[in-house]
């Protein structure tokens, strides 16, 4: 399928909407930013009972504001590109779409409020808007790191997640109902709760046998958070400001991204 | 003893049992994951009351299930390898057998409830597919960098451990019996908690003094976590730019990426 | 404007006041800084209700001996410089200021006891000495490496919000008013506070779905702290691996330690 | 002052004692080890009520058998060195007196309980016998990464002091004497354990503001563990194992500290 080439109105309003270079368009993307951050505190005031008692009629009608602008805007989008099934179908065309969807929704089915909650969902459109600007390549460069590493990550997730589980288990035969350690997965949870170093407090172990291993549990979180941290900075490390490049003349490699010439034999690369 | 080279079926099963290269083998393999999975979930949920005084029976149905085909497959290992002693001593042989023992011993030893927790060490099994599979790399990588700093690691946490042994005695002497610190151990498990960045809340200092004690730990907890991160760090880093390549004359090994001479006799690499 | 040339005690009193090298000048630093640290623990011990009680009118009486030095000091800062008004409107003019009005202001406006707070700023005005003293390349070489990953940090911390938004509303619709997820601002706050592994426990999840989410943003939140590391130690890495010399040349900067050659010109270094 | 050489069973001795080369020697040092932990273990149980009420007179028994050994032991680390009057003052000499005195003094001064707990310090005699085996490069390593970073460290360490002091203050403002923040030095208290992410929940913030506050506090605090990390990390990978001899042929940098040819031309080092 050949994409379509626009004309008139319409690739002015691609231009505007779907780049970043003109000043139309930056300022098409700074208001599409400030409506959504508006919109989902709106979203999140409407969940307090005490605002939604006092504010909520002013809640309602910003709400159906956001959701007419946002549905115009999908329609914009839609009619202003050459593919519109192909925008439609792509993981933003859908998370546009259930920026607006919901609310429209909420008037046919009743008791829809958690429904609703999809709105904030509309925090990922932002996304959309800084993988336009100058943010994309260090989003690029998160992402390829992250990426990189992901096989050892897994791998570090899984022995995490073993020793949580086999961890868990032992603390359930040691300290049993009296502590709170109820069941295995409860006695799981409260292994992730502690190896993370989060600790709650809602779950602790109160046998002698009990916090040893407890104790045991949180210095080897405390150790071994090291590992993800070593893999993703030697991964950056790596992929930071090395160009592959090598230079003509002497060969000489590990130049800088920026570079114009060898730093070994000054020649132009 | 040499090892016995086998024919036949008992050849065909050794492939598919013990590596991942045919399309049997990789489905062999995800068979067994999906097996080990299903039979941890259904010992963890037999542990909480609830599930178990509504579904007891099926669980009990699915355990011996499981329990029933660890046990052929455990045959069936030691049938189709060379050496079924060697096999049997390992430490996956082990894991192997303590994934369906202790369902059989509950049969005769009543009361032996904690005894089947022993059988969530299955996960360990998962390990050993892993290790066919192409994270064989990606776990050695991890081994070594660890295995590298070992000292270092010891050197700190022999260091963290005089610490926590030290500042817990001086909080039960400075808080005392009124606020938790009851005795030295407990202390130290409190500084350990502390220290670790976990906080519990379940002990906590009341006067001045405990509390002032207390946020020195913390930092010096928040502070000291750089320290492990940097040796796995720098390790791993260090790692990443060894060469593989060892040297063709005295097969010296731990050259640089960038390494044109062995570092040890001098011969071209 | 240009700077005015001072003379004579005025002359003498900007080296004291505004330098480090001499005798003097480091002397006037000791005596400042032990003065901020006095008058800060004196605001400190004076909001602590048994000691008010007790040392009320020695503590007051400190208060405006301190409040009546850093006036006369600012005083002397003002007279000493060539451009006191450049001064007053500087960061470190209006730290200075704000470091004794409060006290002035407290004895016309009344129960402006709250106001007297702001006199902890003080604290600000010892990095004006740290930036004279040698510490100026350590604090340089941190922000610099700050300031180099500000847009990583920026797009990190753009994906940590967005996922406890997100996160947070899902725990709202999941736990419910019952277990304390009663807004979404608070389920947010929730999930900042497991995610960041502070783990307050004043809320947390009582359900089996929820405690699973739980764990997971918890496990989440253990894995991403890599990124900031990561982004922060590579950039440091990188510039310890950074020449301080300029190319004689074109005058570019940020050669590599082991450069020759000028990367952008390629004259030699 | 010359060092006196000794003869005979005082030569013997010195060897046995200070030295970890011979077989003697290594075995002193394992005894030295058990008997250390084993009394730092009768010093803990001593303090938990349940245990002293029933093996009180064992544990009392115990501990006068460790405090002749360790009381023999240093007589002869006085009597087996050139030196004693050095020894006696060192750092070492003086942990190894606190390991016996305490015992000594509690039977002249009645009520000497705490003083007991010095004991605890024993633990620090350990590092001695770490010193001389193979462990002292790993520690040197640690400690010359910590000390070449520690001007950066103290600036970090300063931010994070005036951090906690200027938002504890803020905090004490907003939230009040309701919420638990009854004075500036407990809101600073709460900072710290907040920042640091211990998060106790003896205190936390209740109302909105407090809480927006306490959440931006804890992602500072997640994200600037970040700095003393890389500072560390930066540190410990720039000392990591690169020799600083450079190649006497081609003046080649960068080769490790294991090489003993040039890794660019081959040429002995």
């Amino acid at each position: 399928m050949r994409e379509k080439q626009l004309t008139g109105w319409r690739a002015r309003g691609q231009v505007i909407i779907y780049e970043a270079d003109t000043r139309a368009g930056q300022f098409f993307d700074l208001a599409l930013i400030a409506s959504i951050v508006a919109s989902v505190l709106v979203v999140m005031m409407d969940s307090v009972g005490e605002i939604r008692a006092r504010h909520g009629d002013t809640l309602h009608a910003l709400e159906w504001f956001f959701t007419i602008v946002f549905t115009i805007e999908y329609a914009f989008r839609l009619v202003c590109i050459g593919q519109p099934l192909r925008y439609a179908r792509s993981f933003f065309g859908i998370v546009d779409l259930l920026g607006f969807l919901p609310t429209y929704l909420s008037l046919f089915i009743p008791g829809s409020q958690y429904l609703l909650t999809f709105r904030v969902l509309r925090l990922l459109r932002i996304f959309r808007v800084l993988k336009l600007a100058k943010y994309v390549s260090e989003a690029r460069f998160l992402t390829q790191a992250l990426r990189a590493s992901r096989r050892k990550i897994f791998v570090f997730l899984y022995t995490v997640l073993t020793t949580v589980v086999v961890l868990g288990s032992l603390m359930y035969v040691i300290e049993g109902e009296a502590s709170g350690f109820t069941s295995i997965p409860r006695s799981v949870y409260w292994a992730i709760v502690t190896l993370t170093t989060v600790g709650y407090g809602d779950i602790s172990p109160q046998g002698p046998l009990g916090q040893t291993l407890a104790a045991i549990i949180m210095i080897m979180g405390y150790a071994i958070i090291a590992v993800p941290t070593g893999i993703v900075t030697a991964e950056m490390a790596f992929q930071a400001n090395v160009s592959t490049e090598s230079c003509p003349q002497c060969s000489g490699e590990g130049h800088d991204v920026d570079a114009k010439h060898c730093k070994y034999c000054g020649a132009e690369l």
